[in-house]
C-alpha cells in the first residue's frame, strides 16, 4: 500500500480522524482539469471544537517544554517530510500545476525552516530574558529583582497558503514558528493542495507522537468553504492567528478577531505591487539586464508570489523606451504556464480584464500564448501594461496586486511627479530600488519614502525570493500585511507567537532556568540594561 | 504674571493655539468641589486635523534624528518639567485631590521616565539590529547581504491617564516611550486635569522650539467628550493609539481602530483585579502582615491605581480567619480621602453598591467615613467584601475591577476550588502569590497558571508600585490590556511604536549606521544569527 493509498480524507483531530462529514470535495489538477483522489470530508462544528480544545488542553504541557524537546520535534517533522520526498515530487505537481523541481526546492525551503526555528529554540536566547537587579537600598522606595521574558501565547490557528504548498502551508514558516514558540497549532488546511496537506499533517502528528508530546499539540481541518476557519478564529481557545493569502481573505479574518470578546493578533500577509524603481544613471548603464532580471522575477513560478514585481517606475525618455521594448520583447517569449487552481487563474484573467480596461491603461506586451481556464486547464500567461505617470498620480488605485505575472511600467514626467506616486502608494511588501550608487544623493527623498512604504526595501535586485534568515522582514504596513511590527518569515517570526511575562521578586530556584542567577543555558540575557554575551 | 495666569485654555497645535470653539469646559477640585480657572476650550475639527496633518509633516524629519537628537529632546523635557516644579505642586491637587507629596514623586517618576528613554535611545541598540552577511558562493541561490533595524511607525495618539497626572499622562510613559522611537505624538489631554495638561503641553513644545524640531512632532488637544479622541484615533495620519483607562474607553478605540480602512495598533492598559493567592503556609507564619501589606496596598492612592489589590484568594480556616480579622481592623483606621474627579467617584460608588447587591457577596468591613459626591466633594473610603470560593467558582464575572479602594476576599473550601477561580480568572497585570518558598512545590500548576493569565507574577509584595525599568512589564491578556505582547512601563515601551524594516543589497555607506558595517556607534547587534555585544 503506498502512502498516498493510505490517505483517509478526514481532518486530524489530535491523534484521531475527523468525521466524514455531510460536507466534501475534491482536488483538481490545475493542469489537467482532473478531478484528484481521495474525497475530502469537511471538519464538522464537533471537529473543529475537539480540535481547539485539545489544543487548549495541551498548551500548558506544551509551553513547559524546554527548548530542546520543541527543536526535537521542529527536526523530527524535517526529517519526516525528508522521507516523504518522493511522494510530494508527485503528489504536490498534481493538486498545484508546480513543476517538481519547484516542489523538490521548496520541500528543501520547507525543512531548512523547521531546523532554523529548531537551532533558535535549542539556543534559546530568542526569550529576551531581561533582569533587573534589586536594589534594597534605594531611597526613596527599595527596587525589587525584576526578570521578564518571552513565553508562549497560546494554540495558533494557521491558514495553508496555496502558492506554497509546502513551505507556507501545513508545516510551513507560522506552523513553525508558532511551534518553536511553544504554541499548539490548528491548520485550516487549504482547499487546492489537501492530499499534500494530509501527508504532511500525518507526519506532523507522527513526530509527536512518536516524541510523546501532548495529544492537540497539532490538528488539521479540512475545509473548502469559509465556515471552519471562521469558527477557528472565534474559539476562544485560539490567540492568534498566521494567514497568507487574499487582502479580502487577510481582513475578514482581522475583522472577526478584532470583533471578539477576548480580540486575538491576526498575522496575514495580504500581498502587494512590489514597486520597483529604476533611476536614469541605472536605466541608462543598463536597461537590458534590468528589463531581463524583471521579466524572470516577473515570471518566477508564473508570478505567484506575493513579492511578485507588478509596478515598475522609471523617468520617460530613450533609456525607457529600450527598456521596454525589451521587457515586452522578452515577455512574448515566456510561455503560458498552469495557475495553482482554477480561482487563482480566473481571479488572474478577471484582474488582467480590468486592468486592460481602465483608461490610461494600455496593455503592451504579453506571452505569445493564449491563457485560458476553458476545460479546468488553469493557464495564466503573462501580461505587460503601461500606463503614464499622470494617470497613476490621479488615479493611484491603478496601482494594485493581480495576482499572477502582470505588471504595470509607468512612464513618468519627472522625478517629482514619480516621488508623488511613490508617496501615495499603499503599504508593500517589498521596494526595490535600481541605481548607480552616487545618483540616489540625487533623490534624497527616495529611499526614506520607500522605507516608510515597504517591510524591505532592495538595491538592486527583484524581490522575489525570501530569505528565510535572521534579518528577514517579510511583512509591512498594511495592507501588505496586518501587523507591519511582524515578520512573517525569518527567525523574528516566533516572535508574533510570545509575550513577555515579567517576575518580581522570586526566590532564584523557582524561576525558570532563562531567569535563574546561574544562567544554565547560557543565555544572551539584559542585564540592568546591558545586554551581556554569556561567552 | 505667574504660569498659571499665562494659561490660555486652548489647545496646542504645533507653534500654535487652537480655536476658541463653542464647547469649553473647567475642571473641578474633587476635593472642594469648587470649578478652576479658566476655561477650557474643546479643540474644534479643524484643530484636529492640523495636529494630525503637522504630525504627518513632521514624522520624517523627526524619525530621521539620531539618538542623540531624541534623548536630548527627553531630557529637556524632563529639565522643563522640573522646572515646572512649584506650580505643579499646586496646580495637580487643586485638580485631582492628590496631595502635594504623592505629586512631587509622580514629578520625579515622570522625569526619571524621560530620562530613561532618552538613555535607551542615546545608546541605540534597542533598534534590533540584524546582520545576515551575503553568501555570493552558497548553492543552489546565493544569499544577499540583509539587514534590518526598527524605524518609527508614525504620529501616534495619546491619552492622558486620569490617575497619573504626570506619570501616565501628557508628557508621560506613553508619550516618552512614543518620543524615543522617533514618533511625533498627538495627546488628547484627559478632562480632569486641562491646566496640569496645558503647563506640561507648553514645556514640551518650549523643549521642541528650543531644539528647533519640526512643528507638529507634538499637539495637545482638549475635550471634555469623546469626539476629539475618536476623530483622532480614525484620523489616518495616526498609525498607533496609547491609552490608559477605562475597559470601555479602551475598547472603544479598539473597535475604532480595528474598522479603520487602514487598522493601527491600539494599546490600551485598562486595569485588573490583581488577584492576591495567599498560601496556607504563608499565612500561618505571617497573616498579620499579610493583613498589613494588603490594605497599605489596597488603599495606596486611595485605591486609584491599576493595580490596586482587588481580589485574595486564600483557604478557609482559623488563619484566613486571622487575616480576614485584621484586614477589617485596618480598613477601619483609614480615612476616606479625596478621588481624582466626579466620574471616578461616582463609579467607585456605583460598584461598591453594585458588589453590596450580589448574593453571596457580603461587605465585611469599610473605612469608619462615609464618602460620596454630594456638592462636588468626591471622597471615597475604603471598604471589602467576602464571598467564597463555590460563590465565585459559579459566578466567575463576580471577580471584576471596581476602580477604587475595594478588594474581595474569597474563602476558599479547597486548592482546588483555589486553583479553578484562578484557571477562569480574566487577563491579569498582575499576580500575586504569597507563600513559604518550599510549599509551592504542593501547588505545582499554580505557578504557571498565573502567568498565563498575568503580565507580572509577585512572589511576595504587593502589586502597586510599578518599576520603570527594563524588564517591567506592565500590560497582560485582554481585558487586563489590548496587546499582552507589549508592555507600557519600562524601556520596552518603545517597542511598541516601532517596526522593523529589512536592507538589502545595499552598499554599506548608503546604509544607516546602526547597520553599517563599521558599527559607528558601537551597537549590541545580532550578527548572523549570534548576538555580539561590540565591546
Amino acid at each position: 500500500m503506498s502512502v498516498t493509498d493510505a490517505m483517509q480524507g478526514l481532518s486530524l483531530i489530535g491523534w484521531r480522524r475527523g468525521a466524514r462529514g455531510a460536507i466534501s470535495f475534491q482536488a483538481r489538477n490545475p493542469a489537467t482539469g482532473v478531478l484528484l483522489e481521495p474525497v475530502f470530508f469537511a471538519a464538522t462544528p464537533a471537529d473543529v471544537e475537539r480540535a481547539a480544545a485539545l489544543a487548549e488542553q495541551a498548551a500548558p504541557a506544551y509551553a513547559a517544554l524546554d527548548g530542546q524537546a520543541r527543536g526535537a520535534f521542529l527536526r523530527e517533522i524535517a526529517r519526516r517530510l525528508e522521507g516523504l520526498a518522493e511522494t510530494l515530487a508527485a503528489v504536490v505537481p498534481a493538486e498545484t500545476g508546480l513543476a517538481e523541481a519547484r516542489v523538490r526546492s521548496e520541500l528543501r525551503r520547507t525543512t531548512d525552516q523547521l531546523r532554523l526555528f529548531a537551532a533558535v529554540v535549542e539556543e534559546g536566547s530568542w526569550v529576551d530574558a531581561r533582569i533587573d537587579s534589586a536594589l534594597p537600598d534605594r531611597l526613596p522606595q527599595p527596587r525589587p529583582d525584576l526578570r521578564s521574558m518571552l513565553q508562549a501565547l497560546g494554540p495558533v490557528a494557521v491558514f495553508g497558503a496555496s502558492n506554497f504548498p509546502l513551505a507556507f502551508s501545513v508545516a510551513g514558516g507560522d506552523t513553525a514558528s508558532a511551534l518553536a514558540a511553544g504554541c499548539p497549532v490548528v491548520v485550516k488546511a487549504h482547499p487546492a493542495h489537501p492530499a499534500t496537506s494530509e501527508l504532511v499533517g500525518q507526519a506532523v502528528v507522527d513526530a509527536a507522537r512518536v516524541l510523546s508530546l501532548p495529544e492537540g499539540v497539532f490538528s488539521l481541518l479540512f475545509d473548502d468553504g469559509i465556515g471552519v476557519g471562521q469558527a477557528l478564529v472565534r474559539h476562544p481557545a485560539i490567540r492568534a492567528v498566521g494567514f497568507t493569502g487574499s487582502l479580502h481573505g487577510g481582513r475578514a479574518l482581522m475583522d472577526i478577531a478584532a470583533a471578539r470578546a477576548v480580540p486575538i493578533p491576526v498575522y496575514a500577509e495580504m500581498g502587494s505591487v512590489n514597486p520597483v524603481v529604476v533611476l536614469p544613471g541605472a536605466l541608462a548603464a543598463r536597461a537590458a539586464a534590468i528589463a531581463d532580471g524583471l521579466v524572470a522575477s516577473l515570471t518566477l513560478g508564473n508570478g505567484q508570489f506575493c513579492t511578485c514585481p507588478g509596478l515598475v517606475l522609471a523617468l520617460d525618455g530613450a533609456d525607457y523606451a529600450s527598456l521596454r521594448a525589451r521587457v515586452v520583447e522578452r515577455v512574448a517569449t515566456v510561455a503560458a504556464a498552469p495557475m495553482l487552481s482554477v480561482g487563482i487563474a480566473r481571479a488572474y484573467a478577471d484582474g488582467v480584464a480590468d486592468m486592460a480596461s481602465r483608461s490610461g491603461v494600455v496593455r503592451i506586451g504579453a506571452s505569445g500564448e493564449r491563457a485560458g481556464d476553458a476545460d479546468g486547464v488553469c493557464s495564466g500567461a503573462p501580461v505587460v501594461f503601461e500606463t503614464t505617470g499622470a494617470v497613476l498620480r490621479e488615479r493611484p488605485e491603478i496601482a494594485h496586486e493581480v495576482f499572477g505575472p502582470a505588471t504595470l511600467l509607468v512612464r513618468c514626467a519627472s522625478a517629482d511627479e514619480l516621488l508623488a506616486i511613490v508617496a501615495r502608494l499603499d503599504g508593500q511588501l517589498t521596494a526595490t530600488v535600481h541605481a548607480q550608487a552616487q545618483e540616489l544623493s540625487a533623490w534624497p527623498r527616495l529611499v526614506p519614502l520607500l522605507a516608510r512604504k515597504a517591510g524591505r526595501v532592495l538595491f538592486g535586485g527583484y524581490p522575489t525570493g525570501v530569505e528565510v534568515s535572521h534579518a528577514m522582514v517579510h511583512g509591512g504596513p498594511y495592507p501588505a500585511a496586518s501587523d507591519a511590527r511582524t515578520t512573517s518569515v525569518g527567525s523574528a517570526a516566533m516572535l508574533r507567537f510570545a509575550r513577555p511575562v515579567c517576575f518580581q521578586g522570586w526566590p532564584d530556584e523557582l524561576l525558570p532556568p532563562a531567569l535563574q542567577r546561574a544562567n544554565p543555558h547560557r543565555l544572551v540575557r539584559m542585564m540592568d540594561g546591558r545586554v551581556e554575551n554569556s561567552d
